[in-house]
């Protein structure tokens, strides 16, 4: 274990060592989550607070099980009914969590450095559960397990397409960085109204055209896209989106044979992709959700252990 | 421990042994919620999620400390915090919980039948608690016991009359056919525009005057009235419902002497029930309350040693 | 351990006795709240529930994670989310609670005196965690213990300013019950507007000037304004309460040089305090969080050991 600090804010922080112990920790996590009885005592005496300035039952459910399966004290905090509305600052919010015994915080929060923030100003750990447009790390760390699972530890050279809402996507960003870390080949395609222009910079494949981005992939990543944005203009319909878009049985049938099909959900159905899709033997959609589970319990654990860092 | 199956769906679906059953594993667990430390290891390493999609306090804390008490990982998601109002179906949603590794999903939902379609798309059991206008069959059991626990293990030839809302209550529902498939004498008695048509053919007797369902009865069960449909046009007033349909120490007086006064709660006081019944010492009404806990700590326990099943 | 009463319902019930016993017990659940694992077994089979009419997260949280670092069965109502909607009366739903095996209920509401009115009507043990405009009776111990820990175990004689809104603060209300019971002299500031006029009696000091009130203070504390009274005319605005009310560096210089400084929180920055004041050496704010823990462990056990009220 050697995270040597006492929050996960990003990808961009971490060097391939520190993703490799973190995917080690979270094999050994898989384990007992597939167990018939999932209790362990690892966190045993400690508290593990979500502060979500966001909805998202997903990623909250998530950690929450993943506490609680390891014993931890866990409680929730949501906006809606949280002191945020009576003023308190953010900082303010989070010294009152360190003060009332809490281990580790995980934040959600609509601010591209919020977590930043608050990580700066507590004792407790503070982990990164999507912030802005900005980092949604343990998505890219489960998305990482994931692919190493199918496709081999090593992922040099593995050609990931990540298709859609790009510009938008915390989920695209720490996969990005995460991917292309470690040396995978990654291709970014959405629509022009969609697509990041920061994007140049990271080295990674820039198109438009879903065929090509998919075609010969190992990986086909499906964003999530916001169907509000419509109303933005930034995509023409939900019917047009799919048209162009989508990712169809067609489309597929131009990734390599073995192609693996992720999305991080919630899905929509018939828009950014199709049923026939989300439902094939090639799809880890499904295995996403319990290696989910299975790299936040790693992250708990590591980053509770403070004393013992080595 | 014969369910035979992963999940509870309706008392349609329950045969005599199986209830009974139920009721035996339910008077165990009462003597632990009855002691002064309820602690038990029953469910430890097992995962128990709510999922509902109408409020409800009283059915979800009745699973939620259930579930404590029995050691049990347990998280509550509610409709308004929830990836549904994300536009994910309720299966994707079911498929995610799966795959975090929940053992039992416990579900609320405003259509009859969302519980079977859960049910048939996850690993986990799923136990209904409470789906449209077709059953809630917890609260049945739970009114099963009580009728038990009060007249006797031998509910046949018992004189039952449901009163009040029939047309739309799940909780009438699941007592008819819990009661007619156990040989109770049950009646049905409800103002003519909240009397369901389907009823003929149970065998019940069907009433619209609360005297002559109330008369002679071992038991009698005010079912809550939705004051909001009363804007529907569906009932006149709450003072004349009260005084039409109301159960007042007069009409109860009609009964056995020995009657037994239930509700399930919570209570519309001086509407569909006046509080000197409810308080009386005839009333089972808090009775029912804790026996809902145990019956739902025998559920909990059953569904889940699926492996132990004989 | 003697509170001979199931019940915390306000500091005016208590004796100075009592107060000393949970004094006494709050240190040693400090000790344990201050390692690094929280986990005792003190509430193993215990179940607390958290009862909420109004919205607290600080208050809420602070009960949850003390009843879950004890090992209790924890869960929560919040009334945006309850049967109170649905019409039940409050004590209806405690006699539910009651029933569902409830052994200690956390109670904020708006009304004064619904926590007695709860009280009186339950088996459960009740805890008042803020009542109208009444007491709030958790907070003027945790802040008692800060004034202990930091000033010494006798408080006669101590001079304790309270600045603010006095007439809308059960803080304050509950503060100066303790403290006049236990000999310190107590200053109350607060606008004219703001001002409750039965204070008279108490044999407090009264002022409507801070640097009056501050002049040679051992302990100031201030009060939360509530930005929506100034909507009501009550003062005039945020800007001149600060000039005219506000904790700032000079006023808190007129002070005892060893003067303590405190506040219920959530703060206000900038408007009843300053962050100068709020953030120096002098202030305790930081630690009333922690010993607001430790107090509700303290309670939350003592109040649970009725069979061993000694």
């Amino acid at each position: 274990m050697a995270l040597e600090c006492k929050d996960l804010l990003g990808m961009q922080y971490l060097n391939p060592e520190q993703i490799n112990e973190i995917m080690h920790t979270a094999e050994q996590m898989k384990q007992i989550l597939l167990q018939s009885s999932k209790k362990t005592p690892h966190l045993q005496g400690k508290s593990i607070v979500t502060l979500f300035y966001e909805n998202s039952t997903r990623t909250r459910m998530s950690f929450e099980l993943a506490s609680k399966y390891m014993s931890a004290a866990a409680a929730n905090i949501s906006a809606s009914t949280s002191s945020v509305q009576k003023g308190e600052t953010l900082i303010d919010t989070g010294r009152t969590l360190d003060r009332m015994g809490t281990d580790l915080i995980i934040i959600r929060h609509p601010m591209s450095g919020a977590p930043h923030l608050l990580a700066k100003h507590v004792k407790a750990g503070v982990i990164n559960a999507g912030d802005g447009m900005n980092e949604h790390p343990t998505q890219a760390l489960l998305d990482l397990y994931t692919m190493r699972e199918k496709k081999g530890a090593d992922i040099k050279g593995l050609r990931v397409a990540i298709v859609g809402d790009v510009a938008h996507s915390r989920v695209a960003r720490s996969n990005i960085w995460s991917l292309t870390k470690l040396g995978a080949q990654v291709r970014i395609c959405a629509p022009r109204t969609l697509m990041p222009v920061e994007l140049e910079k990271t080295g990674v494949q820039v198109t438009s055209s879903v065929e090509e981005a998919v075609t010969g992939a190992d990986v086909v990543m499906g964003l999530r896209i916001q169907l509000e944005r419509q109303k933005k203009g930034l995509f023409p319909s939900v019917k047009e989106y799919n048209d162009f878009y989508g990712l169809t049985p067609k489309r597929i049938k131009l990734a390599d044979p073995e192609v693996l099909i992720m999305h991080p959900g919630p899905m929509n159905r018939g828009v950014e992709i199709s049923s026939q899709v989300a439902d094939s033997a090639a799809s880890a959609i499904d295995e996403q959700v319990t290696n989910g589970v299975a790299v936040r319990m790693a992250l708990l654990y590591m980053l509770t252990r403070k004393g013992s860092v080595k």
